[in-house]
């Protein structure tokens, strides 16, 4: 729709590309210009309307002015389009949500499904639709035309994008390392179709080798990690998430919350979608060459093999800071390694360990046969091989010679090829011919193979998590928003098996007598619905040994309650806990993903350690676990430094069933656990604030 | 030295070089080919041995087998020769260390000095002493000669590095960036020139605006920081370090020793140098070009300029992690800009912001002239420019109009040029043709920006560590090695008037009775020579309230040296100190660095929380304050969440002093206090550990 003979105009081009494609046979499909106002576009019979083709089109591609646009949704959902692709712009993201609203509200009626608004649309390699419209050429001054578009071609994989210019880049550079598409799509404002949604069709294509995501950000976070890991069970999955800085939620009411930036929640969810998490643009290319190239799916043994020093030891460097292991070479390997070396006056005294470096003055084909050997040993499961080919021993076919080599030994290799020369440029091209991933830096061969042995291992651990529902274990949550009494917060305790330290609540009016069956020492805390943080403002006195210290105490936070001017509502008295490692363990509610988990280093100094690890809710004991050693202070929980060890697997359950809270209970906002004391004895939830918000 | 007919030859290829320059009259010098064995090479008359030459020679390159380059430097030395240049290898890199010493001492005596052995030499573009041997062509199967090695052209930036290779490819990059090399000097195993040497000298050549150094390590490290200080104050000195993976120093003797890696210290030594760390290879090209191309000094105010949201979105993620400052327009600045817009439909509803995002729509011209606009306001001090060229508004002149408005504005700016196609590469060279630093990925244009605003902050910090010295305040420190006794330590603390808790040391056959001069409650700990970590063994017993408990922790104490079976040498008695905020602070000596002084969270979780700063001894009472901003525990000095402030200038002057133990006493190899307890009170040196190894 909006197609004219002005060859500058978006549907003109998108027209061209979707006729030419027919043309080639590539679109099995009949394409029809409309516009009213002419007849014919070239030798193309145009329609004035939808109503007047000669069939029920399947896609309805709209390029067309945002207001002129509506109409013509309206239109394709009434004459029964199954989808249309809405390219115009000027909706949502130009504070027009009605617009694109009311463009929503009759495609829904129909069942029509809608692609953007805004967005580049989409290119299929395997369909022939392609609605991108980037000019191929540009005018140079001098009136010379230059390709400013690298077309891609056919092939595995697929690019979702969140940004139309993103996505067209990573295209591009697919194409400049051989690397073919299965697809190109922007989502634009996500009006219907979702990320999500795209990723659950390709997940289940065949065409489709590798899934490649620019993401900014998620609706529907639960959908997201399901919808992932369902492909990454299949396919790699690889996101370069957008937006990593920290949101400064100074503001936030409890620790866990202001401990935890939104990308973190993001981090915890890709875990747990078992996707390949790339750190930048350029690693979202290098991961998806890399992927496309490499079908193995490798260990974490790295063979590092080099003609020259320097670069291995910048390659061993990455590879350390990727948790890669690059044991020495065995005795029998390295045997096998000398033997190529030949009668060299150097290979007889070099010591061969790993980097493997071979020195300038080893040949071609000594380089090859040797890294050959060593990576077809038992040794190791993957290489990243480094020839400089600017030494005089090494020949222009470098590339030939360890292309077939690497090749026989059936395991992944990276190659790093740098300098600036043309013949830098042509080993790094047949490299890539050969199928061998090739990238201008060591650190970046090295970081694609940690992406590839890593695969295994997040998809193995990809989880869907359960979805948010409604218990009735706590109905009694009432009153009004803001923190929970301690009353309700001690029965939700209660109810999920959490342990904690017997207390009484003394009312405002009561006496100062000790609380029945209550044993001394015991620790008092002041209770106001205006406060949530105590110990800040001195509303916590620890280790009061008797009844007449607890006479003076009360009254001391009655004063304070005055002092602050916030309401005294009396003292909640506890029983000592015995000493142990002070945990935080809190829960919150993520806009995208809902009710998330975090555990770290609690009491005084939690802010400052900045030691946690984050899941998404509910958790399994297993999930908990994992949970657990993913933080420092596991390691103190285990016993550190002649400390007494904790039963990790009480924890771990005492978790879990935590992290039911905020699934079940909608008007639970947060809840937070601050010190969780664990030691010999067990594990206590001494301090527990919480947060409703009722629907 | 060992020139032949043979051009494949590392003598011959260099004499070539030589020769060649010496014909076009950059090498102001004869030059010579020796070879006892050849009348002449070419048409040059070839001389048996120096002292056949009709001259001295300054400089003598040799290129000859390890064992005859030993007799040529020793002839060379005994001639008069100024300098050898020794490419040959096989010296101590190869296990030959008495070879290359053996060379050394003849030159020694005679005042000539090497470089090398086992290099790839000098290229100086100034002088045209070029010992490089790289083919610069190379054939291919097919009988074409292929440009192998992109030679360097005369500029400013001197490139010094420990791998050769790896020194070439930087060459080779910057070529290709349109940078210019002043010098290439491979410092191989450096028997004499060192690469503090090579700085030094580069600091005062005025051709000479940028230090480019790949580091692998050095040997004399206050050295290396008074050079690179010094040549840091004229230009920007770059340091890439290789081997930044922390080593294992799981039997360190001191929490301090252990928590503190090799690069750690590196890290402290750039800082105080005032040099930029690049993180990378490929960033120390990136900021060669950035250095070479642009002379301002800016703040850290950024302006991302873009017509593409994704592009831009990613350079303020980048430019937030990199601490740049992404403030918005002010009201002025955006009214300025939007006059340039035209009168383009979306121009009148568009939100200026920063990112500046002016659409797709934006025309070439437009586009340069907001930009030019917003850069030119006082709101920034540099700009990261993201031209989408791919769109159809803009034209294949951006380049040409973007860097005239850029250069308008005076101030810095990089660009980012995406795409692999031609035009990409036609724009991304025309930049840097008009001294624009153009990079294919957002993150590297913003890092490069950082770089250069960082300089300036650098260059103030930069200073020179004074020299280890033996005072005469610690004369009383004797022994063997090991642990040094409480009462020694107790002496030490008080010579460098660092506050420490009364004590005394009951020894192993002495009564229990409350020792004098002591307030109750007391801390007790098992003093025993063989154990230096008390706490994890339980050797220490705190809030002893009387005389009777006393006289059962020592009896406790004394069976507890009998379990373990270590010595005991009594229980030092010490009054318990105020609570307050524990912090370590320890010195040990760096094998390269000398004596570093660490400061950070104390306590049982110090190696946990691992938050530290590090600094070269000794510091004065500013860098020491420096020292505590640099950890998060300095929040908590200065009051965190509701607790007490502590005197930081009180803190500062202890550290200062503290620093100067190690300086001044070459047998204390180690000394740490944890906790030294910070309080309202005064700050208290609790329990200190020390380590001697007397010379």
């Amino acid at each position: 729709m909006g197609v004219s003979d002005d060859q500058s105009k978006l549907a003109s081009i998108i027209f061209s590309n979707l006729l030419r494609n027919h043309g080639e046979g590539i679109l099995k499909a009949s394409v029809y210009p409309l516009n009213p106002s002419h007849a014919s576009i070239g030798d193309q019979k145009c329609y004035p309307s939808l109503d007047s083709l000669p069939e029920v089109p399947e896609l309805v591609v709209v390029a067309v002015p945002a207001s002129l646009a509506v109409s013509v949704v309206k239109d394709a959902a009434r004459a029964g389009a199954r989808a249309a692709l809405v390219i115009t712009g000027g909706f949502a993201e130009a504070g027009k949500k009605d617009l694109e609203q009311e463009m929503w509200a009759a495609a829904k009626k129909r069942g029509m499904r809608i692609l953007g608004p805004n967005t580049i649309g989409l290119l299929d390699t395997s369909s022939g639709v392609d609605s991108l419209f980037l000019p191929a050429t540009k005018k140079l001054e001098t009136g010379r035309e230059v390709v400013s578009l690298l077309k891609p071609f056919k092939g595995g994989v697929v690019v979702i994008t969140q940004s139309g210019h993103l996505g067209e880049i990573v295209s591009e550079e697919l194409a400049a390392n051989g690397v073919g598409l299965r697809a190109l799509v922007g989502t634009g404002n996500q009006l219907d179709v979702s990320v999500e949604d795209i990723i659950g069709y390709f997940a289940d294509d065949y065409l489709t080798k590798v899934i490649a995501i620019y993401l900014e950000g998620i609706k529907n976070g639960r959908r997201f990690i399901s919808a992932a890991s369902a492909a990454a069970r299949n396919k790699p999955v690889i996101v370069f998430k957008m937006g990593k800085t920290r949101a400064g939620a100074l503001a936030a009411l409890t620790h866990t919350a202001s401990l935890v930036g939104d990308y973190e929640v993001y981090k915890a969810a890709f875990r747990e979608a078992g996707v390949v998490e790339a750190e930048s643009l350029q690693e979202l290319v290098d991961y998806c060459v890399t992927f496309s190239f490499l079908h193995q799916r490798p260990g974490r043994r790295l063979l590092i093999s080099t003609n020259a020093g320097g670069v291995g030891a910048v390659a061993a460097d990455e590879a350390e800071r990727d948790g890669l292991d690059i044991r020495s070479l065995s005795r029998e390997t390295a045997k096998a390694v000398r033997s190529c070396l030949g009668k060299a006056s150097f290979a007889s005294t070099m010591t061969l360990s790993n980097p493997l470096d071979l020195t300038a003055t080893v040949t071609t084909e000594s380089f090859a046969k040797a890294t050959e050997k060593a990576l077809a040993s038992p040794d190791f499961d993957m290489a990243v091989v480094l020839p400089t080919h600017q030494t005089p021993a090494i020949g222009a076919d470098i590339s030939e010679q360890m292309a077939e080599s690497i090749l026989r030994t059936s395991k992944p290799a990276c190659v790093c090829v740098m300098g600036s020369a043309e013949l830098a440029k042509m080993i790094h091209e047949d490299f890539l011919r050969r199928g061998i991933p090739s990238f201008p830096t060591p650190e970046r061969a090295v970081r694609a193979l940690a992406a590839l042995s890593s695969y295994p291992v997040l998809r193995s651990g990809s989880r869907r998590p359960s979805a948010v529902s409604t218990s009735d274990r706590a109905r009694f949550i009432t009153g009004a928003n803001g923190p929970l009494p301690p009353k309700m917060i001690e029965r939700l305790l209660s109810e999920y098996d959490i342990p904690h330290p017997r207390s009484v609540l003394v009312g405002p009016d009561a006496g100062l007598a000790k609380p029945r069956g209550l044993r001394f020492p015991v620790a008092c805390k002041l209770v106001s619905s205006d406060m949530l943080h105590k110990t800040e403002a001195g509303g916590v006195i620890l280790e009061v040994p008797d009844s007449e210290g607890l006479a003076i105490v009360s009254r001391r936070l009655r004063q304070l309650a005055t002092r602050l001017r916030i309401k005294f509502d009396g003292v909640l008295v506890q029983e000592m806990s015995s000493p142990g490692i002070e945990l935080l363990l809190g829960s919150t509610r993520d806009k995208v993903f809902g009710p998330t988990i975090v555990l770290g280093a609690g009491g005084k100094y939690t802010e400052l350690v900045r030691d946690y690890s984050l899941a998404i809710a509910p958790l399994s004991i297993d999930d908990a676990r994992n949970l657990i050693s993913n933080t420092k202070v596991g390691q103190l929980l285990s016993g550190y430094r002649g400390g007494p060890p904790v039963r990790i697997l009480g924890l771990a359950r005492i978790i879990s069933r935590f992290s039911r809270i905020l699934i079940e209970n909608p008007s639970i906002e947060q809840i937070e656990v601050n010190p969780l004391i664990a030691s010999e004895d067990g594990i206590t939830a001494v301090d527990v604030r919480a947060v409703t918000r009722f629907p």
